[in-house]
């Protein structure tokens, strides 16, 4: 049987547990120095925090300092920390790393190098195995549209495998695949991953549409569906200009990360109160205060950034991109940045 | 100053008043023998019984016998009626549609000739036109994420203008386009058409997801993600069959007014009815005794003989199609259709 070790005990690596268990690995699952009340819950047989979802049975738990027996013998390892975490855990695995048939990550996010530059994970976890002289098996970054509670709950879920190895993605697609957790596979490693942090972002400007409505009692469907729309848009052409597939953006991990996105979640939550009519600040000041993390709100900072450094010749085309930029950072002009962003140019 | 006449006084034809009464055209509404009421109410300062919003000021109106009236000068001719009236309404305005530069289509479906095949609206009309030995100006369709009442409140609203010859395409698109109602250009009149009656089919399916949550008070926002992510897939299947481009169904007409249509509408809540555990018959019946035509229910069986006729290689690939053809005809393991329709299959 073969054996995978997730790294990170919180909604999304507890609830990967679920299908790769039912497909018939042995899974360990390891928590954090932050997530050992997480570890306490499930041990005790309560619900995930988290997700409030029952734990898969059979899994193993280690804790923070139980790493290097956590891997031991793993066949994958996958990287289900929360983005900040990504570069401090990938030091400490990368004994484990080096030994794993592959990596597999389903964190999300940018991080910013040492020297400035924005990468996407991938790029990150390679640049830091390559510094500490470690050489990685192939990384499967795995994006879709994935409630981490229905993904625990065996409610049915697709997702999608990115691999620049197009036959490793498919290799694994298969093997973690369940009657209700099904796994398509693509080569487009970028394209699966730069959609996640900016899927964040453009549910800001859902949110707005649906606040509008609240504020001003008058549905904004076009409006929201102009947003939509443009959201997907815009995650393609930021993806080519990376190297992705244009197709990527329109599947799985765009046009169906984006569609759960904004079903529910904080960082729409947070665009209704802008909305509605609540000062940015003040809007994520009470996302805080509830301790919601709106993670679209850094998100768009570090992805102006990417596009300054790696994508220039699309800072004036990103236009919304640049209009939830401009709000999340206090413009007060809502509507009149929201309107010309999403609605098409005269052709 | 060009002259517009509107063939049909309902929700989206009165609606379409709205912006090109602002964008400084001549605006003419004619009324077809069904909408004396419609008429009756607007004439008289009433809200529009459809949207429930006041109509454009400065557009005048015409009763069903007042056609060539109506039509006498005009620039463009919008064929705006409900696609069963087409054929009929066309043979009717063929003079005028003859004399004018252009004719615009708002109206959305399947049309079945009477050798029984299944065609779009364009290819209808040209047909009915060339029966008739009438040769017809550029056809414009038109098609997006445009709810009725919120265009003719002049709510943000994004549509697209479809003609095989883009210069007509863009030609119109700038000279119909107010601040509030923006237009973008292509030159995919199958592409624009095909998602108009696909996306009330898929429709169906979204509200389905839905209707299961209401069910087992568990959320399936991950099914629904990926239904809309399927019903996308195939629109741009089924375009390019029929020769459209790959990517508008990624664009206003295939994503958008999916995401529109998911929003809100009837096909939606009649898919609710069949999520919650109504049999789809009933479902249909109470939907009848509301008077809320569902209109993906016509358009599923049509689609199916559409495949059949001219894309059978697509038949099997077709799976939600085909999952919505057999729940709307009354296979009651709705989910046990729906999870294989929508998840990937191994890749």
């Amino acid at each position: 049987m073969a054996v995978i070790t997730i790294l990170g005990a919180g909604a999304m690596g507890s609830a990967l547990c679920t299908p790769v268990a039912r497909a018939g690995w042995e899974v360990r699952l390891w928590g954090t120095w932050l997530d050992d009340h997480l570890l306490d819950a499930i041990e005790s047989g309560k619900n995930h925090p988290r997700t409030d979802m029952p734990f898969a049975k059979g899994v193993k738990t280690y804790r923070s300092d139980q790493l290097e027996e956590a891997m031991d013998g793993a066949n994958v390892i996958v990287m289900s920390v929360a983005s900040v975490g990504v570069p401090k855990v990938t030091e400490m695995a990368l004994p484990g790393m080096a030994k794993a048939d592959a990596v597999w990550l389903t964190s999300k996010g940018f991080c910013e190098a040492p020297d400035g530059t924005i990468q996407l994970l991938p790029d990150a976890i390679r640049r830091i195995a390559k510094d500490n002289g470690v050489t990685l098996p192939p990384l499967v970054a795995i994006a879709g549209p994935v409630k981490a509670n229905e993904c625990a709950g065996e409610e049915p879920t697709a997702t999608m495998f990115g691999c620049k190895d197009l036959d490793v993605a498919k290799k694994y697609a298969a093997e973690a695949r369940t009657d209700r957790y099904a796994i398509d596979a693509s080569d487009d490693e970028v394209g699966v991953e730069i959609c996640a942090p900016m899927k964040n972002v453009y549910a800001i400007a859902l949110g707005i549409a649906d606040g509008l409505q609240e504020k001003t009692g008058m549905p904004h469907h076009n409006l929201k569906a102009a947003t939509f729309n443009r959201a997907v848009k815009e995650m393609s052409l930021l993806g080519q200009a990376l190297g992705a597939k244009p197709e990527t953006a329109f599947d799985l991990p765009g046009v169906g990360d984006l569609e759960v996105t904004g079903l529910s979640g904080r960082n729409k939550v947070y665009g209704v109160r802008i909305g509605r009519g609540e000062p940015a600040k003040e809007a994520l000041a009470e996302m805080d205060r509830l301790e919601q993390t709106v993670e679209g709100v850094p998100a768009v900072g570090l992805a102006v950034k990417l596009v300054e450094q790696s994508a220039p010749q699309l800072k004036q085309e990103l236009r919304l991109l640049d209009a939830v930029y401009q709000i999340v950072n206090g413009n007060p002009d809502v509507l009149g940045l929201l309107i010309p962003a999403v609605l098409p140019a005269q052709p």
